[in-house]
């Protein structure tokens, strides 16, 4: 980080790049995000730290938009990744820089799916991962980062308070601090989402991204993604429009954006079923702003039930078992449709940023109990 | 199915396939299952119901393997496709087929994951899925084919009665049956797996192929893949050594090999943590046996301790939170090693079918609370 206590950010030699960065070499290298390597920090392939990364898919998503009106709505589904979330962007990239820099151990705190993926790709390099985590986090999480290796604690307190406990260890052990923008490498994995989604439809740029905003560090870096892809000459000009997507339990960047704040203040009481998304405060929150400025986006706020409500129906329309952040981008979707902020023909991404399996817990209605010797009725169309 | 209750296999004219489907010309292809299209049963690509499959990676696991004494050990990790597991492929080919016959509403008993997989592949294609498993399956499962659009009953006893309630409603609703091997084309997409090993292996078969066997229907589809790709003079001759691996508490196939029967019969009282392997009898027994015997195979009984314990071991050491089926072949790579069948330099591939993600209930041991203002404790190597 900067003395000022700001985040860093990561700078290329554009010019550089783009003799090998084209269009047609990409095209030709393997469809993970490590083939984006000319903007990627990592010097030495071999210090690359991977489970066989792939690209995740785009999926338009006919049946719901139709439902929605919204005639172009797809979904880049990031669940398919090692660890079932985006997340793992940034730990590959930066786990990988991590390596690359002789780091032997970093600490973080997370609320859940940052530490599981930080903790498998540590332990993968070899370096030794040491997790806290809110005594609150879901418990899916806390198997993971113990199932691949982490040494973990919780916290009675929020993920704030588990940031301070790291904040301490990396003050008295000057063990690597791999919080959230306290180095400046996750967000440049994060950054190759962008740098997909840009190849995936065809080197154009959708109208409207909806990303679920937490820490915000995905649309951070879809931003840097397709400005540097602007800067090389690659891309129109034109920015999609970014949506930041909240909880109504916790919604510090939506408050600050309608007040045309270009930073957030701490959201007391934040609460959401969305836990991904339960940041009352983001370090980066001047950077989400300010791409929701300069793009000509908005913020907005979903309540808990209708997070829900968007997860159950993608799942009775698409079959997608998404979670619940990646629902409320949807969720969003449908209420910018209704205010005629998004226009029916436009291309609309949401960003699933996980996969539904780490919300086991989610509730469903009971199910009917069969004996053996029951029948079931069936309702054929024909 | 043959009127003699058989199952029945796809065949193709291997000749006019052969054509086009070769070495370059699928390197030039998606890296995608859809990429084997000649040899799958789908006779027009609309037809296609699909979430973007992409392949699955092929993970060297070389900390692992040095403590296994194997030196080339590699992980197939099947878990990050859709719906997090290997069952994705036989939904993803079987409903596309069952769409393009013109199906709208198939019924199955499922144990888990099957269940999972084909509601989300039917729900995306337009199609009704009724299934019907055990009250003892995992929440998981139940959950996601809630929350994919499934129409779910539970069973209160085995998956082979809920194979009789649902082979009643096929008898009166003339309802499509869905279940393992009562039509021909779940095994056709689970061949891609074979497909896939082969041009990650660069056209040659490791060694050994270990596969949690349950159903066995993958490593029937991986065999059948072999030997089409033989016929069509892709591939040498040789073919990998089978290992059918399976739970202590649930081995019929294992029984049978010993046996050097060519059929297995019902286990009773099956029982192992490792759900998916749990399938006291086989429809399909007879051709995994066939696979075992042509191939100068084994098969394997792991009990549910060892299982475990291989679970835990790969995520300590390489990161990777993988199934306990997945986890099985790992256990029975290193006691096949002990005993010298597999020798320190072969190639060995363990096939995990699905990510830890879906074993929430997994247990770990009992995290340390900390209050706000505590310290934790860095062991620093340097």
């Amino acid at each position: 980080m900067c003395r000022c206590g700001s985040p860093l950010v990561a700078r290329y030699d554009l010019l550089a790049a783009a003799k090998t960065f084209t269009r047609a070499g990409l095209a030709a290298r393997e469809p993970s995000l490590w083939r984006y390597s000319e903007l990627l920090p990592l010097r030495d392939p071999a210090n690359r730290v991977s489970f066989g990364e792939q690209f995740t898919p785009l999926v338009p998503v006919r049946a719901l938009g139709k439902e929605l009106g919204l005639e172009r709505l797809f979904v880049k589904d990031e669940g398919l990744l090692p660890t079932g979330s985006f997340k793992a962007r940034g730990a590959a990239v930066g786990v990988s820089r991590a390596r690359e820099l002789g780091v032997d151990a970093f600490a973080m705190p997370t609320n859940g799916n940052a530490g599981g993926a930080w903790a498998a790709y540590g332990t993968r390099a070899g370096i030794d991962a040491y997790v806290v985590m809110p005594q609150s986090a879901p418990a899916i999480n806390k198997v993971e980062c113990v199932m691949t290796g982490a040494h973990v604690w919780l916290v009675d307190g929020l993920i704030s308070d588990a940031g301070k406990i790291v904040a301490k260890a990396v003050a008295e052990y000057g063990v690597y601090d791999a919080s959230t923008l306290k180095e400046p490498y996750r967000i440049e994995g994060k950054k190759t989402l962008g740098f997909e989604l840009i190849e995936q439809f065809e080197w154009s740029v959708p109208d409207v991204i909806l990303y679920p905003t937490g820490g915000g560090v995905g649309l951070i870096g879809i931003y840097k993604a397709i400005r540097e892809l602007q800067a090389m000459g690659l891309l129109e000009e034109r920015l999609p429009r970014f949506v930041a997507v909240q909880a109504q339990g916790c919604a510090p960047i939506v408050r600050a954006f309608e007040a045309r704040q270009t930073e957030s203040t701490f959201w007391d009481g934040a609460h959401t079923v969305a836990f991904g998304i339960n940041v009352p405060k983001a370090l980066g929150d001047f950077l989400v702003l300010e791409a929701l400025y300069e793009s000509g986006g908005t913020a907005i706020a979903i309540d808990d039930e209708r997070i829900v409500a968007a997860q159950r129906r993608i799942g009775e329309r698409e079959g997608m078992f998404i979670c619940p952040e990646g629902a409320a981008t949807l969720a969003a979707a449908q209420e910018l449709r209704r205010r005629d902020w998004i226009a029916p023909h436009e291309r609309v991404l949401a960003i699933n940023t996980g996969t539904g399996l780490k919300y086991p817990d989610v509730k469903i209605p009971e199910l009917e109990l069969l004996q053996p010797d029951a029948t079931i009725r069936i309702e054929m169309r024909r």
